[in-house]
């Protein structure tokens, strides 16, 4: 009796996890993983990446530690009109700080933010913009500008939403990424953005850790405060991490080739040239912006997210264009809130 | 009957998930993570710290994406006597390389390098040992010399021991890395080694992926040659991790401050300050070589992993000093094979 109770109980739990396990895998081939993704060529051709390099049985398997894929944030992740974020943050930030900064009642590229004159801002160019970007990102402690970072997005709403900006991220991308890490992918932004501008908010938006969080950077210093070490963020540029330099950064941060790599302008040209440059099988995907209703439709001439050569040459590289339009049933999270 | 069977199912699947569950965790609390620690204060400081922080009851609880652990390399988890095994290598790249430079044998330090005269290597200083660097770490492609590490490491042999020398690292780190890991802690290397000297086997020897390897580096380029792009290895220092920049690393890579960190010189004090000046608790960990028999001992007056400012405030730090003679019944794992 005790030996049949044992070998029923044994019985009972074979079968019983076998059914349970049936139920996960069956569970899994049939709840679709990228609800957000219209059925077609696009979708397929994410799916049926990510199964070759995932099949242990096929040619393309790729081992997981190996299953690197990167990913730009301006326009990719999250939008970036009517510019970029990261600069909305830096006229907000100006218009705080005029009341320490008397002198940039008359000081361009300052008076200008100061008195919402874009075409003045715009103006002032790269060096202008380097100059607001140092002025506002520099003089604090690196603990000191987490919290300037997080209360911004707390407060701060993008002006034709009235979203938090960081609520204007991609859906679709967001199922991507969970469908990747899902399958076994260590996933990285690889961002024109700044590193630490990013980081407070990567995991919980993105479910992306500070440590694979690649960008733009500023000289950082070690300093005892009444005997506290801190890292003082001082004016002057580390790193610019955009075009010919992505590569650079993710072999620096990274140390491996990505597998796939997805991005949205020419500044990802070489990161997605430098990814399906590698043996086998290799997925680069751009995301073009074609939705004048739901989001914006751009490209050529831009001056934000500008596409010229990743339209000309996607093809001839085999990437994927991404149709915004008609590829995503839904732009962002928050539109299922109606 | 069939009512009845299904519960019985039910309950014997509860049953044995139960005995199983217990059985797992009954076994993870007999069985010693870190056998080659010896039984002594340091080791239950250890285990003390990680049961506090991983504990959700304890006021100490930090959640996993906090547990951020941060090692030193050299004399920290491998050995660095007669000298770091990065220079080994430089000396060995040398004599391969004397064949295309006949100029080497009339220029210091190469001279040196190749009539064996280390007093004269040495005497070459920090000038003479970036020149020997950049000379041979620079001028191929990154992929060409992962292949140059790798065939090195396979082939080369310390001179004292005749082991490989990434076999001479030390089984009690080994154990706590996997202890650390464990218990849910993301375990990162910051050494004043190359980063892309450590990359090609840190995965392999010490269960640290490429990105979570923070280190020294120079510069790189992107280029495309016959079309195809790679990354070309530059004559030029980019950022040298060491004492003070060591955080500023951490930041830079990780972009969270560790809960713990471990070195062994005072390259790494700002390291363990940075780390245990953090709120909460924290834990910063010195291994002293202390065993002149199974190692080697030294500290205060070594020109490799000097030890002053370390020995003379860990203290006043709350900084644990790992006493290797003592400490630890195992140096190297290859000693079992014996």
């Amino acid at each position: 009796m005790m030996k049949h109770t044992k070998l029923l109980i044994t019985k009972t739990l074979i079968l019983s996890l076998t059914l349970f396990l049936t139920a996960c895998a069956s569970n899994k081939s049939t709840v679709d993983p990228m609800p957000s993704w219209n059925e077609g060529s696009s979708k397929q051709r994410i799916v049926e990446f990510v199964s070759s390099v995932t099949d242990t049985n096929s040619a393309d398997f790729v081992p997981q530690g190996k299953r690197i894929a990167t990913f730009d944030n301006d326009g990719t992740l999250w939008s970036e009109k009517p510019t970029y974020f990261q600069l909305m943050f830096i006229l907000d930030r100006i218009k705080i700080m005029a009341s320490e900064h008397p002198e940039w009642k008359t000081t361009q590229p300052f008076q200008a933010v100061l008195e919402n004159d874009m075409a003045a801002v715009k103006a002032a160019g790269e060096h202008g913009l380097l100059e607001m970007a140092m002025a506002t990102h520099s003089g604090m402690t690196t603990d000191e500008f987490e919290v300037i970072v997080k209360d911004w997005l707390a407060t701060a709403r993008h002006p034709a939403t009235g979203e938090a900006y960081n609520a204007m991220v991609y859906q679709p991308m967001l199922e991507l990424l969970d469908y990747l890490r899902a399958n076994g992918f260590k996933v990285f932004i690889v961002s024109g953005g700044g590193m630490e501008f990013m980081r407070p908010w990567t995991e919980a938006v993105y479910g992306i850790p500070p440590d694979q969080v690649v960008g733009s950077s500023i000289e950082t210093q070690y300093e005892l405060r009444d005997g506290k070490p801190v890292l003082v963020r001082l004016p002057e540029l580390h790193f610019i991490d955009d075009n010919v330099t992505k590569p650079v950064a993710i072999n620096r941060f990274i140390g491996q080739r990505p597998i796939l790599a997805g991005g949205n302008s020419d500044g990802d040209f070489e990161m997605l040239k430098w990814t399906t440059a590698g043996n086998g099988k290799r997925l680069g995907l751009i995301v073009h912006h074609t939705d004048a209703k739901r989001e914006w439709a751009y490209d050529r001439e831009s001056s934000e997210g500008r596409l010229v050569r990743g339209l000309d040459e996607a093809d001839k590289n085999g990437w994927l264009l991404v149709d915004m339009a008609n590829d995503w049933n839904v732009i962002y999270p928050y539109e299922s809130r109606n």
